[in-house]
């Protein structure tokens, strides 16, 4: 299968792209892949998949390779004697800003190139915990409670001690920070806005049972991958989320009832369904007095959220065949035809 | 002022958005203005200020115009001699599809190109407006009842009739049906269904009271149009629409009460604030037994909504001096290296 991945970005999870598409490579050997690498600069460059390896970008020999354009349905690489069109499916692989915020998936959409990945749409409600926490109301999907602390406003937080602060727009654990005492807010408040303006609390709710899940649709229905949970030494700090990024052994399944499976996998389809179509996302569950709880989505989990699968490459092949097509509307002009007409013009 | 008017887009509005940029033109003499349009298979022409006329558009004359393609900064005009880059800041007069809808801010966020319009979170919230009606929800603002009908699966609709029908994704009226009975219902689904395979379905409320307020963020705060009680004969339809768009006269203030305007300011504000930053919006409100309740907010009115503005040029001045800015996260490859070190590589 023909499949180009897009990575990099500019964005605090740029280095875990990279980490992630150097995995996929390893991963899906077989396919017929290409590298498109969107720099901080938003440049694209097209990667001699031989090339591919961390110290590559961070020696910027990318700058070497072939800058690429993007263009009605493809990428686009000029030469001397013409241009060549790179226009496979595109794997959106960029973390974070760029990527999953719905700045990639409007360019793919509006240059008519198909993409695995988030819409604009699913990736607004995604990319901020506010808006995910918006969409929980919505659907009637259970989560953790959280107040909005906003850089330009003084507010009192009502939550108990302790509590976890995050900035609203970014993934990978930045700028979050555990407070178990009142004292130690004002610093973890400076280092999340350092990311932010916007930033959200909620209770940190020790030795919760945590649960991830991917998955996505295809053919009319949602596939799962199993259910994992997630080790932990409190959460994820990034250096160790760094190397979680590039993990491809299989993970085992998660010791847990038929009836709580059941129970995160209807949690699951009320979160992706008619919003993240076209996309393979993992949602990390937390599970408090029986109750699941959403605590994230992730639409462009790290390296796909392969060590997931059973049959990862058979996964992506199925999702490849299901992207949602955009109709786009026909011009013809009519209204102005008729005014014409009417002024005798 | 430099500005540059982008217009069309592959949209269903496409021909209003024209007629808006026409009207414009006349309303912004004195402006340092050009025109940019973006045809239905998304390529971008450079448009002689003298050919801004609606049938140069319905002729196919703009092709003979110069192409532009979008770059890092500006709008690249490629000549024999090299290249004319218009880098003015635009202001996205796209409606409906591509301006509204979070692509054109995506494409102009990507590529750093300064704008009036909305950002593309907020344009997720006003284009779908199921995700207004999340909105109001999430942020206590009254809005009239509603159901959502899906193409894929039946339902029954428990809103008392007559009832308004309007597909989730189109402004302009475009699709919208008022059913006065059950036996209607099929019929106006179906048109609706043909623009989108998400239907509202709100209860028709005979003779409500109508106001439209626009308003902008500057300087810290919002500074309002007047309010305007549009006329009606139940409901605009598209020609009408249409020719609505072209409005240049200054309206007439609505006769409302002080208490009137004040709570329709504050319900704007919560409606604006931290989330359309940078556009110049319209909210048009419905007034039941006192109480104030949202029914659309369209991001980019027709003509900018000039003719609420007792000074609409000194208004785009304001907002272009109070644009949002972009933080661009900064790459410096710590993780890799350190990862690299630790290696020995």
């Amino acid at each position: 299968m023909k499949l180009t991945i897009l990575f990099g970005g500019a964005s605090f999870e740029h280095e875990i792209s990279i980490v992630s598409a150097i995995t996929l490579k390893a991963k899906l050997s077989g396919f017929d892949l290409s590298f498109i690498f969107c720099d901080q600069d938003h440049r694209f460059y097209l990667i001699d998949p031989s090339k591919m390896k961390a110290n590559t970008f961070s020696k910027g020999e990318h700058k070497k390779m072939p800058q690429l354009s993007i263009t009605n349905g493809s990428f686009s690489q000029k030469s001397m004697f013409g241009s060549t069109e790179h226009n496979a499916t595109v794997l959106n692989l960029i973390h974070g800003a760029d990527g999953e915020d719905g700045t990639i998936s409007s360019l793919l959409d509006f240059f008519s190139i198909k993409y695995i990945g988030p819409r604009t749409d699913a990736s607004v409600f995604s990319y901020d915990k506010r808006y995910t926490k918006w969409l929980c109301e919505a659907k009637k999907i259970k989560c953790v409670e959280y107040e909005v602390v906003s850089s330009n406003e003084h507010q009192n937080i009502n939550i108990e001690y302790p509590i976890i602060v995050k900035p609203a727009r970014l993934g990978s654990s930045i700028g979050v920070s555990i407070v178990k005492d009142e004292s130690d807010l004002d610093y973890a408040l400076d280092v999340a806005f350092e990311y932010d303006n916007s930033i959200l609390v909620e209770p940190f709710i020790e030795g919760v049972k945590e649960y991830n899940l991917a998955g996505f649709m295809a053919k009319g229905k949602v596939h799962f991958s199993i259910v994992e949970e997630p080790q932990k030494n409190e959460f994820l700090d990034f250096e160790k989320k760094y190397m979680d990024f590039s993990r491809s052994e299989q993970v085992l399944k998660a010791d847990i009832t038929p009836e709580l499976e059941t129970k995160l996998k209807s949690t699951f389809e009320k979160v992706y369904k008619n919003l993240f179509e076209g996309a393979l996302i993992r949602c990390d569950f937390f599970v408090v007095d029986g109750e699941v709880l959403l605590n994230e989505i992730n639409p462009i989990p790290g390296s796909m959220g392969n060590y997931l699968f059973e049959d990862f490459k058979g996964s992506l092949e199925l999702l490849v065949n299901s992207l949602p097509t955009n109709k786009r509307a026909k011009v013809n002009y009519e209204y102005i035809h008729s005014i014409s007409q009417a002024k005798g013009k």
